[in-house]
């Protein structure tokens, strides 16, 4: 992966307009895991070819990723992302949109780096997996103002908003590397798996992670965000609690840390921390049973280290 | 064009999320005057392709120029688009965000359905022009909290904003049917040029346009926008003049006619109209001397018939 970031540090923007270009290198210094570029590198080296061919197409994934937090956060009023200002708390709104937009725009630039004959399939695989992040975000959103969203929904929601760009990455990569269709389908399906798998891990952590690691516990129950925890919890729950679940975030007569507790005295009571990584577990498990044998090892080694998981 | 009129009709977008599409199909169908596609058309025409080879790529600048205006529209805070609510007032600002980034990812989608091999060149091209135009709308944005912008920054920045989109346009259209490299660029400089009287054009309009064309005279000058009239002005005019320009919008003691005629008087003294209309001339002359031969008369006749003039 240092060459990855060593390709991502070399990517040359423009210095003017400033306000354009700057929040585009502050965002992709912040580094996160770099989960989608590494699925991409995996997958392409699953299949022989050298990582060197696909970086530019794990710098669009990378680039593309970046950009939804950039608007995610507009769009959730958050100020921090990974421990610092946000590019819209930091430059404020607009420059949020605009360089959000020039960040679309800097993915394709770096697809039109690929060797000519495979771009044309990347550009077309590369649109549907940006237009199913961008359907997830709006169901999401969509759910906030619902009363109730069901289990069902919730799983095809986050399958299009988090496992989309992970399947797609892992699609790419192999594809550029001279996987066949039906290899390709395979990574598909195992990053479908392990992105609901991933997201499920994140809404347990927002809830049961650890305090110690200077996570802050509880936010999602704050904000009262339909998480798997929540859909799981309220199709169990009794009508008084499905009043408690649907009401505590915006109770203003009850402390930060009494909601917390509220929510998860249901959660708790339904065995829902139980029921979520037993779930995480089928998925993790499903995931790995897409991509059996040798070739496919490390990917399956990495999947693993994400969830937390052995094989 | 109501040929490319009925392939927009046919562009199919999935019913949901419907508040992800829905604005997609309204926007489009606000219909403007097509003027980046028709360029897009007549520049492959004067190659002698056939339209219909380039018709995703008249759609691909349509839908992108499209999501300008809805993104635009949320920086500018405006309510209201070619006479009708903007997406912005109608959906919010959440949705004009996400319905302008699926745009943009739609315009790529319209560039996969090119030929494979001229796809690498228009996609190189293509994410050119569309990160000069975000150049261009963050100048834009910059000068709004600058005091002073000469003549020569402003002229630059529509170059970016405004001309960039018709100068790809062209480019792209003369590619796809054959054009030589060189062909190319004789067009973009057509574009460039024709591009900045266009926008000149517009500035004048908007301080001395037909009121009986139902169009509201004065709105740059109520908005305190830079425009080439107002750039202009301000470079001529005394101090104590400099110092009206500058502060007439946000005079609270004024009436908006008394606004708009504090300015225009400023502007009528130096024969602002007048030195508009003769660069808007020189423009658009120096457009049509880059592209001479009967190859490019219908060009020629719908620049002409956009700037109001004779050839």
């Amino acid at each position: 992966m240092s060459r990855f970031e060593g390709y991502l540090n070399d990517l040359r923007y423009p210095a003017e307009p400033s306000k354009l270009y700057e929040p585009i290198g502050y965002s992709l210094r912040q580094s996160g895991k770099r989960l989608r570029p590494v699925l991409l590198l995996l997958a392409c080296e699953a299949f022989g070819s050298d990582a060197s061919r696909v970086m530019p197409a794990a710098a669009a994934v990378e680039v593309f990723h970046n950009f939804t937090l950039l608007h995610d956060d507009i769009m959730d009023n958050a100020a921090v992302r990974r421990g610092a200002p946000s590019v819209f708390a930091k430059w404020g709104q607009n420059v949020a949109i605009l360089s959000g937009d020039a960040m679309i725009i800097s993915a394709y630039q770096q697809l039109a780096k690929l060797p000519a004959e495979r771009q044309p399939w990347v550009l077309e695989r590369f649109n549907r997996m940006a237009l199913e992040v961008c359907e997830g975000q709006q169901y999401d959103m969509d759910f906030e103002t619902r009363d109730t969203v069901t289990v069902e929904e919730y799983m095809q929601m986050i399958g299009l908003k988090t496992a989309a760009l992970l399947s797609g990455s892992l699609a790419i990569g192999a594809y550029i590397a001279g996987a066949s269709m039906s290899e390709c389908e395979q990574l598909e399906r195992f990053g479908m798996a392990l992105g609901q798998a991933f997201q499920l891990q994140d809404d347990w952590l927002d809830s049961y992670g650890d305090e110690q690691l200077g996570k802050k516990i509880g936010g999602d129950i704050l904000e009262g965000k339909k998480t798997y925890l929540m859909v799981t919890a309220y199709r169990r729950a009794t009508p008084d609690e499905q009043r408690v679940l649907r009401e505590t975030s915006t109770n203003v007569t009850l402390a930060d840390t009494e909601k917390i507790a509220a929510v998860k005295t249901i959660y708790d009571r339904y065995d829902i921390p139980d029921v979520t990584q037993h779930q995480i577990n089928i998925r993790f498990k499903e995931a790995c049973g897409f991509i059996p044998g040798s070739r496919f090892e490390s990917l399956r080694d990495y999947a693993a280290s994400l969830i937390g998981r052995n094989r």
